[in-house]
């Protein structure tokens, strides 16, 4: 077991209705005007800008608003942002919506509170431990940025998307009411179930030893998502299964499920990122395009975790004299349940055909953002993120 | 899933030598002064201590010290504590030790922070959300106190051990060094992993329906620390075991394994209070020597939970024709893991021989802590405690 830090200070304020104590939350906060920043118009046609415009009327903390933020979301929008806070005086942003929405909120709070370009944070030529606080009501179970420290922002120019994380940005309450997520298309469901799989994924895979308590809980989380995501398939109006996978989405990213592992992976996501930011495709579905290939690239490399993960996870029967056959088994599993939950396992089926000349274009932008080097499963570089890229297609 | 607030805002620095950063933690807390709270000389005869002031004499904190907490700490302490603080303009308290010294230096914490006797807190007369910063180097994993919101003191007139909690009180940082519990007897490493498992236990038997995501990282916790604590057995001096069975500690009862359960038990804690009042014993020892009797005396109302705790725990065969069986089975096995790890599971095998009278007395005492009512597997009353001490007899 190794070292490790566990700081997760966000409140959670979990339940049906729960909403409805935003206004008094942000007074706790001490905030003097707060910004509310969401994405598309369902927050607006579901009523629930309405309600809480009437928290925080009723707490009498007055807000300006800032919505049209869009998956991936743009830079351009978080500049807009940072000039109406900076006008208005805004010392709190609250976010309504999923991942997008959160993160364009932390990059907000990172401007205000910084003199230079932020931008800089997200390319890594700059540092800074100051983010205006961040309030959060969630309505997609998803990115768990609602409890993380990171945040990715898409730069317009150049089809950039890059990730910055502080403690300074953790949001100091979410709001978790899981009937909001009940009106979501299936897709995005299921998109951001199989974001929650890769968030615990992501930490799971390593070579080195792991933590006993840190695997029961992994383990615990990866089931207890597929579960509730093929309840949510039949059922999306399914209390309980919206529930679990709420809950199970803030758990999958706050840190809780890398604790005491050596290092986490991430390559799958870093991967992601760079079709994400060249596509435009939902980040969920560009994961479960990619996992199956990075899996089949470096499992001889972490082949006692592939077997595991097989057994005590896709319950594949345990045969240590076919530990090669059991872990892929286990990764044919998980691809199985994607498609099951309507996830694409290859590029084709996401939707993207590169050709060669964008394959090596999207390996060099992945290795540039990463320094060059990634991977705790096995550590990787810019020849194998193309060789992956290939096996994906 | 029912509704719920998680809030853990303590920062858990995890590994060896991590409390050598103590003196920079508290730094960045901006303690101007503060008081190093600890129990017996161990702390001064390992040379913690020293290496405790070092750090802080590096980071230019100065601090006074208060040495001599003893298990259930005492009132009397606290009121020397206070006292000290007010006397040196203390206004950050470092617990050094397991968790009587910080239950001690949370009473503190609330004791100089506000204006009143600090018990009538403890005899839930009043209430404050007001505790001085608190910051722990925990030396014992056990109560968890250094992530909770609870604290226990015991008034030596009446021999009165009560409760109070506020999130207030929850400690800035919790350094937790694994190798800091090696030194302890056997006894006291054992006393400490059933009061882990019992704060899992606790929040684990409620008749209503629980979370999927809850429940598996209840039972993982449990599974992980029965483990553990057969192999400390044999090799105390394992680092991994030692760090499996601090870091479950700590997750036991920071509200985690509770998330989302209508309610929490704690019937047992409540029972094993009075008889830490009234004899002084172990409180893990307490708790072992009670849990028995109350599952039996329970467990017909709640049975499904203590059938599914028998199968997915204690790997009890599932029998769903003979779920009374199958629970009772779960039961024995749990005493049976006590009794191997040399914890008792009756109050004479805790050195504890109550007359009728006194068994009346424990009772009563109970029902008045608790208000007359306590229980979620069964609401019981201060009969049924009585009967309780009776069936441990």
């Amino acid at each position: 077991m190794f070292d490790f830090t566990y700081y997760t200070p966000t409140k959670v304020i979990f339940g049906k209705d729960t909403e409805e104590q935003v206004g008094q939350l942000v007074k706790e906060q001490g905030a003097s005007k707060v910004l509310i920043h969401y994405g598309s118009g369902s927050v607006v046609r579901s009523g629930l800008l309405d309600r809480v415009k009437a928290s925080l009327e009723e707490a009498g903390v007055p807000y300006v608003e800032l919505g049209g933020v869009v998956p991936n979301p743009r830079l351009s929008k978080v500049y807009e942002g940072i000039e109406l806070c900076r006008k208005e005086g805004v010392d709190f942003i609250l976010a309504v919506g999923g991942g997008s929405v959160i993160d364009s909120a932390k990059a907000i709070g990172y401007g205000i509170t910084n003199d230079f370009d932020v931008w800089d944070l997200y390319e890594h030529t700059r540092k800074t431990d100051k983010c205006a606080p961040i309030g959060v009501i969630l309505t997609m179970a998803a990115t768990g940025s609602e409890m993380s420290n990171s945040s990715v922002i898409t730069k317009e120019e150049g089809a950039l998307k890059r990730s910055y994380g502080h403690d300074a940005s953790r949001p100091k309450f979410a709001i978790l009411n899981p009937e909001l997520t009940k009106t979501l298309p299936e897709y995005q469901t299921m998109c951001g179930c199989t974001d929650i799989l890769m968030h615990t994924l992501e930490r799971y895979f390593t070579q080195d030893g792991n933590s006993d308590m840190t695997d029961a809980i992994a383990e615990g989380l990866l089931k207890t998502v597929m579960k509730h995501a093929l309840i949510l398939k039949e059922d999306p109006d399914n209390y309980k299964s919206r529930a679990e996978v709420m809950w199970a989405g803030s758990l999958s990213h706050n840190g809780l499920t890398g604790c005491g592992t050596k290092s986490t992976d991430f390559v799958t996501h870093g991967l992601e990122h760079e079709l994400g930011g060249m596509y435009d495709v939902a980040h969920g579905a560009g994961l479960s395009a990619i996992w199956g290939s990075w899996a089949r690239y470096v499992m001889e490399d972490c082949m006692y975790r592939f077997f595991k993960f097989a057994v005590d996870v896709m319950e594949i029967d345990a045969d240590p004299f076919n530990m090669y056959g059991v872990a892929i088994d286990g990764i044919e599993a998980l691809e199985r349940f994607f498609k099951k939950i309507g996830m694409p396992t290859s590029l084709k089926e996401l939707g993207v055909e590169p050709t060669d000349e964008e394959i090596r274009e999207l390996a060099h932008k992945a290795a540039v953002a990463c320094g060059g080097k990634k991977g705790s499963a096995k550590v990787l570089y810019e020849e194998d993120f193309a060789k992956i890229f290939e096996m994906a297609r």
